[in-house]
């Protein structure tokens, strides 16, 4: 797929059909999630790839409280209260046991964001070219201890991104933005671009 | 540029010839940046583009006091302490006043590096994808006020990252990386992957 179709149809895709992906499909998107530049080339990005369906049970109550909690911080104690974004992420949490894949994006020595998230976005393009879609999530930090003792991870490996992959229902692409004109500065804050 | 190509074939470049990046590159580059996901669409990320040679010659010694004191943080005082990466990264910031163009990635209401680093991916791999290099750096906190005075830039406004771009002197890609059997898990930390 042409570099430029993968980045202009990528959208978060919150629902999945219940089809597992195949291993080679997964070390595909992972080696190239590893390619991705990082600090140093220091590579303490790991990966923990979850595809069993009975941790996925065990992990679901966790996301769910996990986006209960953040829903709360924001005010928002009932799906009435949201965005139609928001109700879709809600409806993710209520499916999370049965979503077939899930990969947590983690750094040894507590590294920083900057270097991991480079790769989660390539991880995220190459299972587009694949027809897997995926939507970059995050876990509150109520549930940390035990998403920690549910996959064995140390507490000195930051938790950075937990993505939930599958094969969608519904389409890709395209998406919505603002226009760059009103995104982007030239010079100095404030300044258009030329482009504007 | 097939997808594969544009991510497998990517490397930090540091040596840039002095060759101006059209507008018009300019600007694909960032519209390909902003169609990366990001957290509840909310859009926070800000990029700065700058290419006025008068102002990357006040913006040089900022990134080389930045580049130090990162550097003495690191217990390393001269080059002959570093490794051949670091090398390469000082000769940058020694150079930085002729780099034809940097982009700073930023975020209003100071918005969280998940929703803002996976465009700066898109922007690097669409940079690629034209033959242009980038390297992903950061700006130490101690210059952040010459940073914020020099371009604008308020202070609710989150500072991510630095995007030095331009023509290679050099060659992209291939990288070194661990084998992905090691760094990726499943199921449970430290459990290897089905492709081991």
């Amino acid at each position: 797929m042409p570099l430029g179709e993968a980045m202009f149809t990528q959208r978060a895709i919150r629902r999945f059909r219940p089809d597992r992906i195949p291993v080679a499909d997964l070390e595909l998107i992972i080696e190239a999630a590893v390619k991705a530049p990082n600090g140093g080339n220091r590579q303490l990005t790991r990966f923990l790839v979850v595809d069993d369906p009975a941790l996925m049970e065990k992990f679901g109550p966790i996301y769910r409280e996990a986006w209960w909690a953040k829903r709360r911080e924001m005010g928002e104690t009932s799906v009435e209260d949201m965005s139609d974004l928001y109700r879709s992420a809600t409806r993710l949490a209520d499916e999370m046991d049965a979503v077939p894949c899930v990969v947590f994006a983690l750094a040894l020595d507590n590294g920083a964001a900057s270097s991991v998230v480079p790769a989660v976005q390539n991880l995220m393009l190459a299972a587009r070219a694949l027809g897997i879609g995926t939507v970059p999530t995050t876990l509150h930090s109520s549930v940390m201890s035990q998403f920690r003792a549910l996959f064995g991870v140390p507490e000195d490996v930051a938790f950075h991104l937990c993505i939930p992959m599958g094969y969608p229902r519904g389409n890709f692409g395209p998406t919505t933005r603002q226009p760059t004109s009103e995104t982007t500065f030239h010079g100095r804050w404030g300044t258009p671009p030329p482009w504007a």
